[in-house]
């Protein structure tokens, strides 16, 4: 069994924001030499998520907007979490997306489906942020 | 390493519906002849959901009720990323239903619980849509 | 390849509790002897979760405050799935919690950022439930 471990780092400009990452997922794949297996790729902060959706930003804007409703960012006194912080609704949206994707490696490549990509979800940002992604497999 | 791969095909008569695949799924674990490891099975299709519940209608229907209160399908102008489509709602329900399950193999079968068992969540169906079943061991 | 299976039982005392159950995972993959692969971490019962968030009090609060305005426990009537059963609601706030989560192991260890700690999330207590830890890899 070959394993393979990378580090993504990201820093958006606003405290939300999808950004699409298939290809670096593709380049560590590649980078790995893996042809059959599993890859994990996961937020390693925990206002963070990775999930698999459309590249469509009006779907973007729809999570977005979508989100603020189930887990509004103010007034930051309704949660018992800020204080110190001011960023409990972060916690909570990304529950909603997850933490994490588990995809299967075939052939050398992500085995997706004809729209599938991989995003970042970030949910508190302005500041580094990190994506591990881990594959397993030969 | 050992690693197996198929492909399930549903095409649901409803926009919505829920249907158990777990047969299915455990016949790919035997075909696969893998005995300890990892199965990994997830929707190809970005408006549909593979996860793990009970499988009791009533709580189906509670699904659909609670589903269609946190992201209505109607009406379809209040997402962006309606328009050509009319689908953002099935993107958005099946991010709280999640893409994927990744489930433990042991001594050649699925490591559940008592009442654990796999469906298959179509959020916009009347198509052919596409599962996935990976699995690696030995 | 090495596998490894444990099981870790919960018994709360109130319907609903977060608990952090990282110390015992890493106990298993210590055990387990592995040192690279994906250790699997799931909930083997459907009315409750396993996921990766924050070890802080007033953010647990806010999980239940939240999780019971998304899926309220009462009425009891609201939801088809209850009669003999009670606990509609758990499966619900079980499916947006999630039933699992994939952590990559790396030189031995869980491969965490700074502040990822593994929780069972309990939405219908007062009796033994069980939590599946399966480990593959080297």
């Amino acid at each position: 069994m070959k394993s393979y471990r990378k580090e993504l780092v990201i820093n958006t400009q606003t405290r939300r924001a999808y950004v699409n990452i298939t290809n670096e997922v593709e380049k560590a794949l590649y980078e790995s030499g893996i042809k059959e297996g599993i890859l994990l790729c996961n937020a390693m902060h925990i206002t963070a998520s990775v999930f698999i959706n459309d590249n469509e930003s009006g779907l973007h804007q729809d999570f977005e907007n979508w989100l603020e409703k189930l887990a509004p960012e103010k007034p930051y006194s309704q949660y018992n979490h800020n204080g110190f912080e001011d960023n409990a609704d972060a916690h909570l949206k990304r529950s909603v997306m997850g933490r994490e994707v588990v995809v299967a490696v075939t052939n050398g490549k992500l085995d997706f489906g004809p729209w599938e990509e991989i995003f970042y979800g970030e949910f508190d940002g302005k500041r580094n942020k990190r994506i591990l992604i881990k594959i397993i497999g030969e």
